[in-house]
């Protein structure tokens, strides 16, 4: 039909596409042809290779892609727009170069913060969808993930953003450090959580120490490992929460992303007295790229 | 001769001994052999393949070991002693079982702490090696490495001590992160080390935050890579320095390590107008070996 389109979440590690009709969605599917390992000229075959059925009988089939896809190291640079701006919305999408007529792919621009230095790609196009579905909103967006991203949206423009690399952080050390033998469980002590946002809240600096003590825990008392993992979890979340208080602090708070890590800032945030929201991130990346291909 | 004896340091990826005739070293040798990559039976043989050579021609020769030869996964456990005690000194040393009589192997337990939970493996032999050559030393002995370790000295015992994982969570970052092009050098700018040092000492808490930064930096403004990774070791020694700040506060303060990490811990503590002195790690180790078996 003429008004199918394809919706495309591109990031380092996975790559997801929805086949749509205006707002509907009619198929998704994905693969592992994330950006992180592809060769400029294997992005088309990439995507081919996932939406050809989906393609019109005749004409280029419109495809809007979000996410690292357009890093310089992606299939073409989408330039960094620069803050304060509306979050994505159509504007500055760039044209990736096809060998098949077939396609038409347009790929949303990352964001930038010129101090303290800053960038996002892909979280924008969450925003742009939450903003689309929202406009009156004034307050503060936190988009959970490998590195968490704090925004604070104002007549539908991000006025500014601060990313932390607490998951990343939180992956390496449960993963690879001394402790991925005390941390290693599918479980999770949710009071020692609490109790560790509030202990990093007062005493941020004790980091460091505090993850040692884990070892040291497991090795001389037996410490649980879901209370291992839920303690170092909560200290660098009341870490993160410490260094965002001028973010969140007295403002509506809503948060994007995947419900299970979403659930722990929701868990934290209540601590503090807060009420957020919580959105899910999925539906918001495809929100926001209808919004740029629609221009709603 | 009847005073030789050998002196080993063996840890998780290294194994070092050295020959010795009373406190005089002869000949000194390593291997990879470290305690991580053998099986209890495989200690024995990784032993006598570097010190073969310097057996007595007739007799037991005492051997002395410290390190992580002693953990529960090593060749024997020697359990950890609780401090406040001495540092090592040839208390609770465990013999470890061989087959060629021509060993007498005796390993240096590691130190525990009850609250907050902590151990060390290794740093305590150092430690004794400092204490026997300044016994009237009161005051901060400060052991930088993967782990560092800030111990209180007080009438030749270890009163308490914490382990900051600062090191590791630094090379973790460093060398596996999203940060890891950014920090990828051999140069370091000391200025921004020190600046790095004074705004953690501050704002501890926004460390996430400020690692994000330098990959924006270096993305958005071509940040030096040596710039970026003497920020990254100044953010987290800073925020180690403020929470060990009731350790070496007012303190004559001793760094106790490999020279290059060190001289790291030396300028932050210079800044903070302390002038703290330092000794060399591997001369601690094996003056503490030394002390333990002659008894000194």
């Amino acid at each position: 039909m003429s008004d199918d389109w394809i919706a495309v979440d591109w990031g380092t590690s996975h790559l997801r596409a929805w086949a749509m009709t205006g707002p509907e969605i009619r198929a998704s599917a994905h693969s592992d042809d994330g950006m992180g390992r592809l060769s400029p000229e294997a992005f088309e075959p990439a995507l081919l290779a996932l939406v050809e059925a989906w393609l019109r009988p005749d004409g280029a089939t419109p495809v809007v892609a979000c996410g690292m896809v357009g890093a310089r190291q992606g299939w073409v640079e989408a330039p960094y727009r620069a803050v304060p701006c509306a979050p994505a919305g159509g504007n500055g999408m760039i044209r990736a170069l096809v060998h098949d007529d077939r396609l038409d792919v347009r790929i949303i621009p990352g964001l930038s913060q010129a101090s303290p230095a800053d960038v996002m790609r892909g979280e924008e196009t969450q925003i742009a969808g939450f903003v689309a579905a929202n406009p009156d909103f004034d307050g503060i967006l936190c988009l959970p993930g490998t590195h968490t991203k704090w925004a604070h949206i104002s007549a539908k423009e991000i006025v500014s953003f601060r990313t932390f690399m607490s998951g990343e952080i939180f992956a390496l050390i449960a993963g690879q450090s001394v402790l991925r033998h005390s941390v290693t469980t599918d479980g999770f002590d949710d009071d020692a959580f609490l109790e560790a946002v509030s202990e990093s809240l007062s005493r941020p600096e004790s980091f460091a120490a505090r993850a040692f003590c884990l070892r040291a825990g497991s090795l001389l008392d037996g410490l649980a490992a879901e209370t291992a993992r839920a303690r170092l979890s909560g200290w660098l979340i009341g870490m993160e929460l410490a260094a965002a208080r001028a973010y969140w602090l007295g403002q509506p708070v809503v948060l994007i992303g995947a419900p299970a890590l979403s659930g722990l800032y929701a868990k934290a945030l209540q601590a503090q007295g807060l009420t957020p929201v919580t959105a899910d991130g999925d539906a918001m990346t495809l929100a926001g790229l209808a919004a740029a291909h629609l221009g709603v």
